[in-house]
């Protein structure tokens, strides 16, 4: 094994020539640059220097293994060349240490905007960026939130309410309440342990977690941390190469996850402005400019490696042919598609618009659903078929009119997240508890007993499908010069 | 009589072991602190300590008889061993004394929003969190008064209006004009004499005050302070036990309550953040944590035996077994079961949402009011049952609408207690007269001069249906990240 | 003729025993006091004093003769025993000392709203208040712009607008546009010569001036200040006593007015808070508690002198038999009282809600426009008389929309007021000039040549009747208690 | 030639007497004054003056001799007698100056927000004014951008969409994506060369430049600017001195324009208060009151020489004769000008309202093209011409949805303006490559591969028609009172 001195590495800190340390071990990324999903700029920061800090918010152990080709991997790094620097308290490292001291106790954690709220303070700027931030003018991020607010609740009273069960059952499996955790990615940008903090508290609190391509844990950790009988279902980016493809998905299916849940609205990912604009703090001014420009195009191009753009109908066929799981599509946004997948055997759909990170003006997951059961019931296809909607919940409500409306169960993503980035694995418990209390206390108050009694007459959609009120444009009004009157110069 | 010294009493200051004073008399909570309905927590506050003043602001005298078992009474204190304590002024006792000393002059207040403005800066945090707060996101509490907004008037010219009468009769007992108080807990948080400052005001306007289950005076005094043939009636919260239902319920015929009107929105309490929050300030910090998580799930069991959530249709027959005052149904909020309860020989509904504290985003009343009038009268069944509306009500234009829209009265309950607040009886005889000159205001300018001159067609409820606009989501709202131009850093 | 000392009249200054000069003559108000229109505090603020300058603020000269008996004078003041005191500045004054000092050129008033900005800083608050408040949440008044902003234009191109003419003709009296001032009251608060600035004003730009019964100018006054061949129409407040409302008329129609506009709408004076508000201020304290109550419901009554709640449609009989003007009803507000008003011989009718300061809810003048005109035509009654509309008309497509719609010419009060009170008569003039050059680009940029050519296709008024938004509550936004998300306290 | 003192200049400082020195020579301006369509205070500032610099920043150098008769040429400027003074920076010049300094770098514009923002602060209040500036209240102009936002999108998944392709001919040439830029005018307000910056940028590009009759450069030098094979349309004033416009219609023709779009919608110019308000900034006080009143009548008088509000249909036959270009109508908003338009042998239109710069109230040209396509079909003359809108667009998703409702292309002003000011031909580019950029990722995102797969299905355009919420009148938002409720004066 060579031994390469800090000293060496420190002079290949330029585009042309980059090398970085990554765990005690040398790597010459100069070649995987145009190629790294996240940019070049994000690693030409560490350019010469030790990058493990940063690499480990990011990644799993084993991906440089999968992605980096041998040749990459030059040496180790000489200890006795390295030099200690005392880590300096930036200001924000005090804002967000401040902010952690000061922290409310959980239990005064009273519903999932106090989660939010505290994992906005105690997140590091580039994670609550890549968490909260939505595609361009995040319509479609409020939209989906916003949608929720459209429906109305007919409750029916006096009924015998003593007794209420919100358990069900997912592809087969048994939940505590109609909610699944969905797939969100980099897990340890908010906690160092990262999506095993989910799997733990999924298991606590009796529910299925769905487990992401993109995760900073390893497919081996997260399977790990599965307690006794607890289902894991497992979410696919599809990448360009059949062959990784095929191997990730028999890999999943060995390790016991239960459905395979294929995106399909990501062929290009969204522009999150809010995410891109983090990522140009302290970036060394050179990097900027006339090159920057075309990195924006090589990027879009690079990221297809990893996300196959060319995915279609036809590609269903080869998927049953390598896995038993059931596949559910994720991303389904019109009944016509909703037909397709019924069609061509899916076991189920998440109506989906990616969190509104994809494309903006895309409608609500909850808006969608009523057009696709009508849709599917008039083909004869609803009973072949589970629907699953996710985007925007943060209330029983919300669940409860998911339900009415002909949803099997809800995903949830960015609230999970806050939770655990703010209190850790008791977090997400305590905030699936919430929901799952407001949605008791709902169909307590609807007058319902069990998931079954919930009806579409005890929803008032009468306006679900207006857009006359759209979520404020803050860039537009930002830069608006708004008229003033002349008045008296006092 | 045993008497115990203050030394000994304070000794009892835990979860396990809780003594408090209250009016002199040591008692040992322990046991009770699980069912206590406004949670432990408040009590531990107390323990070992005196609780009189805390006790007095919520209870009635008479309930420790009520529901406290015999030997949870251990004894007198022994005055000798009680240190008094000079009272220091807190910055709360402070800003609030100083507000008292500004208050406006009573006849500044021009509308019931100048009362509620001077009861939230005289009120003390708790009292007015508890009485301002709504479900969740408060979205229904606010569309209570939105939906108001949605109707507009068309006002008939030309007509001698020199002469208007505003009364009515509601249950066959006369009003001066349609409204009547109705029924709220705790008023003794708003005032020390409590709720029969109402009960004196409702007298003196000649209309008709409905006696709350929860009222922090007792019954004997609520009835006690009535007037010459003062008309009562009487809101029930049904126990499980049906033995204390019967007795609460013949006590109030017997004492001269000529309605029952049982609430029938309230099979678990619904949950008030802004009054949940309140009551984390200044608690110890060992009473928050894991267990409170535990404590929550509790409360929602305790307050189960006060509120029976098992209460349905077929009690209706027992109650009229008991019973021989008209029943009325208070939280009624679908046609269909207005209907049943005509059917179910009912004398009255209230279509309320409890003011919007139960179910967020359950309609308005004044929503709901035309389709319960069309199916009531579709069914034959409108002549046989009057309908009353509440929560919103804040001008005589309010009034006028619900009238016009086929209600017999409408109640009203906040901005009493803000008027009682702020001014005492003066303030709700003032507040009452405010809302009946504006009622004859409106009847003149509408150009009628009873109320059975008002007829729909002076109504437009084109928009009553429509949720279009809803009212804004301030904890989303808070927390949401708004996007930002890039602009030159000057 | 008697002469009383200033030391005397000082000692009659309290509600059972109230003298006050007025241009040196002294009067006994106290059985007068319940009496006066504007409530009997602002009379006894001058009480045992001198109170012509808050006298010249509001009434014509020759009111004393009209509504006090001759013993309530009781003798002139001895001028020897006034002290002279030299008036401080307060900080109001100096408030307006500066704001008129800074005011902006006329040439830069560039809209009507130039014009409101400049006159909120100019007027004293007494006076701002009386002119801009309407009634109870101000609902109407900001709906009556707002309805206009439903209302959007189909502009016609490449037809040849070298030649526009925006004259019309209002009740066969030339007009150079479609607009006429209408009746406002108490001009002298905002300019000291009152109304007759607005005559000439008018006479200069060749439109019709609607004379106010409540005008701070006598009729005489504003009959003098006509110009050649100038027309002016007369408003009347329906006395309750025939006599007094016969001497009216029939002066006016002496005198050369050329129509007479009753207002119907008034049956009662409705609520503007706003204007009672600024009422308190200054108030002596023992003015203020318990007897104030009375005295607003005295107010009322009181009113009702000055304006006849009986008035109906069996009068207008009497109106047509003691004069030959022809009659327009102002404040028509529904289809089927035009019909009523065709139908018993009326030559026109205002739509009008008082400028939102009757009846809070009503709905604007533009709503209502359509389907007066379309019942009018169903029955065969459009020909026989004359649509206006009044209320929000600030630019000139308000105007361009409104005919249209089928109105003959729109009214407007305020603005005129504002650019009075700021300006003057030049004011007044460049206000009207900015009106009807807005018209009359409109008319070219629509493709029109006169008014005959503006057709109802060319507004778009899908939403006219949509009430969706409502304008903002803001008294129950104000005192609405924001639910927020729970923080780290940094 | 003869040689004039400054001093001799100087002299004729006045309205009455006006010389400016322009490029080293001396003009009597004093008869052009009221002919200047841009008003005669922005020529009295420099009376008796230099006034180079600011006639650069708007006028073409060829404008002189094309609209001053010979006459007005008095002499060249004597260089001796001209005193250097040392431009002192004031705060506006530092508040500018600083903005550039710290401008952030290009690739920081993430979105044609950001370089609006940029451009709001190294812009002149001047420029900015010009720029922004939209009609009246300005609903039009942000009813522009909102419209948009009505629409949403039906995005189909499963779709190959490795490759994308978004170009497309426009009047049969080429265009890199369906975008062009439209005519704007006084170019050289935001950058010293003006608009042969976009003439270059387009080319680069590879778009089509609409070539505007009020450019700041002449035509000669942008057609100079002109790349190998670049396209360039022209966009015409019409004069409504016919030889005048015949001449400029034949040079543009025989410079190689190859279209001619005839600007329909300007008979008047709109009324642009904040520009207006702009130029009142140091005008000498003399220049105010009782004369400008009749200035700003004579300005609309001044602009019709150069825009003929006579234009009409039968001029097209006319135009026709004159060049063999063809012709585009720009500015028409009805169904029925549309049809007229394809009658009368058009071969395209621009639905337009100016960029709200013109009429308010108009509606948006995305509004208006699904019932221009409607009808266009119905009458079977869709095929005959070509659909472009223009106006609030500044996303992809924006331009995707002109597509997919039947625009062949959309055209773009401002934000070429502001990329322009704040970043030269870069920033031109950068703002072109963002928009390219975001509709290719919308294109895939939506499942398509051309234009031509884009189908009206893909939108929901359901609310596209309502106007239920209405842009802001910040006018009269500003002067409204808002009602308070009253409290305790702490």
């Amino acid at each position: 094994m060579r031994l390469i001195s800090a000293q060496e590495v420190s002079k290949h800190n330029k585009r042309e020539d980059c090398w970085v340390i990554i765990h005690g071990k040398v790597y010459d990324l100069t070649k995987f640059l145009p190629e790294h999903p996240g940019g070049e700029r994000i690693i030409l920061k560490q350019a010469g220097k030790d990058g493990t800090a940063a690499f480990d918010q990011i990644h799993p152990l084993d991906i440089i293994k999968q992605y980096l080709p041998p040749e990459a991997f030059l040496g180790e790094i000489d200890p006795a060349t390295v030099v200690k620097t005392a880590k300096v308290e930036t200001e924000e490292d005090k804002r967000r240490r401040l902010a952690i001291e000061k922290k409310p106790a959980l239990s005064e954690m009273l519903n999932l905007y106090d989660f939010e709220a505290v994992a906005s303070q105690v997140l590091t700027a580039e994670a609550w960026a890549y968490y909260s931030s939505g595609a361009e003018d995040e319509i479609t991020l409020r939209e989906n939130h916003n949608a929720f607010h459209r429906i109305w609740l007919r409750p029916r009273v006096m009924r015998n309410v003593l007794n209420v069960d919100s358990s069900t059952k997912i592809l087969g499996h048994h939940s505590s309440f109609p909610l699944y955790i969905t797939a969100t990615a980099l897990g340890k940008l908010g906690h160092p342990e990262g999506e095993v903090v989910l799997t733990r508290a999924s298991y606590k609190q009796k529910i299925i977690q769905m487990i992401p391509t993109l995760a900073s844990c390893s497919l081996d950790e997260m399977i790990s941390a599965r307690g006794e009988g607890q289902i894991q279902f497992f979410q696919l980016y599809v990448n360009s190469d059949k062959n990784i493809t095929k191997k990730i998905v028999q890999a999943a299916e060995e390790k016991g996850c239960k459905a395979l849940f294929i995106t399909v609205d990501a062929p290009q990912l969204g522009r999150r402005e809010k995410d891109m604009r983090v990522k140009f703090v302290d970036a060394p001014p050179d990097v900027q400019g006339e090159h920057e420009i075309r990195r924006d195009r090589g990027a879009a191009l690079a990221i297809s490696k990893f996300i196959d753009p060319s995915l279609n109908w036809d590609d269903l066929k080869w998927f049953m042919s390598i896995t038993s799981m059931p596949i559910v599509l994720k991303g389904i946004q019109t009944s016509e598609d909703a037909i397709l997948a019924a069609k061509y055997g899916c076991k189920g759909i998440v109506l989906s618009n990616h969190g509104g990170r994809q494309l903006d003006f895309a409608r609500s997951a909850i808006e969608i659903l009523p057009e696709v059961v009508d849709s599917l019931k008039k083909e004869g296809l609803l009973d072949s078929i589970e629907i699953y909607v996710d985007g925007g919940i943060r209330r029983g409500t919300d669940i409860f009119k998911a339900i009415a409306l002909g949803a099997k169960a809800v995903g949830i993503g960015r609230p999970m997240l806050y939770a655990m980035s703010s209190y850790g694995q008791e977090g997400v418990e305590h905030a699936l508890q919430l929901l799952k209390d407001e949605l008791e206390m709902v169909m307590r108050l609807m007058g319902v007993n069990t998931l079954a009694d919930i009806r579409p007459e005890m929803v008032d959609i009468k306006n679900l499908k207006d857009h006359n009120f759209v979520p404020k444009d803050y860039l537009f009004s930002n830069v608006y010069d708004k008229p003033i009157p002349r008045r008296s110069k006092l």
